[in-house]
């Protein structure tokens, strides 16, 4: 038997997110800094939950939601990401594999929990994180799966993941099996903040060739460089990546790769909910358009409108059958 | 110090909902009545889970959703139900509390885990429910703290609570403590397919007088009095009841006591996005009017105002803050 193929394979924190609306006040009174990513520890965690108000779970973690997105798309992808075996790991494995995505890895016996993210969403539509890394922190070397890693045609890792060293062993691991057997590493910078805490490693593993393709925000391609212009910061990428996308919030997103530019509209979104997993989505749309082959330009709407699709609403994950809703606005 | 006052005491089945959408061959599929709350233990919970789509979890149960509704409209609640000390059930504390509803009900240690329902969503909007019981099934009548009970204007009680002989034990408990303390004793008829199981004492519950308001929709008050013709069915429970009041599905609402009826219009709704807690977020409502000595037509256009938020999203829960919108819209 030949082992199966995977069009992406998504390495990233498996998190359930708890989601719930907050005025601007509590951000302020809680020194949250809006539409960031903070890590916390199991007290904190007890602390900030104890004070919001009423949430609902759904699972999450970045590169989770994009391989989620991938799989509602039709494609066929693969996870790796830690839970423990307590209740919201199972769901956390439920929701990745219900719509067909591959997902192994042994959840975490007798450690921590499994990882959560409070999600406050402020009355704009933009949330601001807090996670409790829990299992995540025992991703290791080991957990990456050689043959799903050789078998895919691209990987696709969270900048989140360099949070952690045993995590970004697994990162590195990966990275070199994947070039070994011809496949395309991606990665997305996930945030600003992030950025800032590893700019230096980031541009090593961009510029060493061991990351050929970037996903990101404006902001995080601004802090990579250290600049604040766009036509700079995009014009760096230009240079030091085979391919590169990234999005522009209200403006949409640019696609880059060599003289190559694609400047993609946004999609007409009626309101901005939650614009959690908004990144996430739009990755999701981008990868599954190159792995099928696509054209930039197409990959970019793709990814604009599965974008669109999950600020509409509250979570991370899309409501809807992205292919048949994909296939209805003619993206397919 | 004198023990609190409440405006309202739910006591009810504590249950995580697991919220996901199918299609209409699913529940052929899977042998479920369309519109149904039906019981299941522990491996077809795994089963039916294993079979249906990503899902979002929210914190749920009958008279939980309409105590949690009470207290997003400012009413102080407070709610007896049993969850287990595992991570769904610290959710649903956490959830119950956030707004400000008492919950003190000790987690049972040790044995089942805490419910969970699994919501399946049909295009239509309408919901299926499979309810494993697991924690609920240990309510038992120590449960039931005397000076809380007494010291609730109004205790609202589930017929799902019927379906297990300790919690119908506590239901009664409650109902004696609260007429020995001058109370109003009010219950949901839940489901027709609960009537069904329990009409006959059901019956005799209210035309003993342990019970002197119903809540109701149109189905289960033709199952208790057998009958196909609305007006019958409405005629026997002025006859039977204090006060009664029966959600119409799009018609509205009527309340009846006496010779008085007031039948209401429902709100208008662009879109029915998931009837799940319908009932229980127009009984949350209608019980806040009636605590504030609203008029009967005022109480239901509360009801039928917050049964209308809740069916526009997804969840059994208020998305929004009931007391604000409900000002915002003249009703309070």
């Amino acid at each position: 038997m030949t082992a199966p193929h995977f069009d992406v394979l998504g390495i990233g924190n498996a998190i359930v997110d708890v989601l719930a609306r907050v005025e601007e006040d509590f951000l302020v009174t809680e020194n949250l800094h809006k539409g960031s990513m903070n890590l916390i520890d199991a007290e904190r965690a007890e602390y900030l939950y104890s004070k919001m108000g009423p949430g609902i779970e759904a699972s999450g973690g970045s590169a989770g939601n994009t391989i989620f997105g991938l799989a509602s798309l039709g494609g066929k992808p693969a996870y790796f990401g830690k839970v423990a075996n307590d209740q919201l790991g199972e769901i956390f494995a439920h929701d990745m594999r219900s719509l067909g995505a591959h997902f192994n890895t042994p959840p975490l016996v007798g450690g921590s929990p499994t990882a959560r993210c409070m999600v406050l969403i402020s009355p704009d539509g933009e949330r601001t994180m807090n996670t409790y890394l829990g299992a995540c922190s025992e991703l290791v070397p080991d957990d990456i799966d050689e043959s799903v890693v050789a078998n895919s045609d691209i990987v696709y890792m969270e900048g989140y993941l360099w949070d952690k060293e045993n995590a970004k062993n697994a990162f590195r691991k990966a990275a070199r099996i994947a070039h070994e057997a011809g496949r395309q590493v991606s990665i997305t910078l996930s945030d600003s903040f992030c950025v800032d805490r590893f700019r230096d490693e980031f541009l090593e593993l961009i510029q060493s060739g061991q990351v050929d393709m970037i996903f990101a925000n404006e902001p995080e391609v601004k802090s990579l460089f250290q600049t604040a212009d766009r036509a700079t910061a995009l014009n760096a990428l230009r240079r030091d990546t085979k391919l590169s996308a990234v999005t522009l919030g209200s403006e949409g997103s640019v696609a880059i790769s060599g003289n190559e530019t694609y400047h993609v509209k946004a999609c007409k979104v009626n309101k901005v909910v939650d614009t959690t997993g908004a990144g996430d989505l739009y990755a999701a749309g981008f990868l599954f358009g190159l792995s099928k082959g696509m054209e930039l330009e197409r990959c970019a709407m793709l990814g604009n409108f599965c974008a669109a699709e999950v600020i509409q609403h509250i979570g991370p994950r899309p409501e809807v059958d992205l292919r048949q809703a994909a296939e209805q606005a003619q993206l397919l």
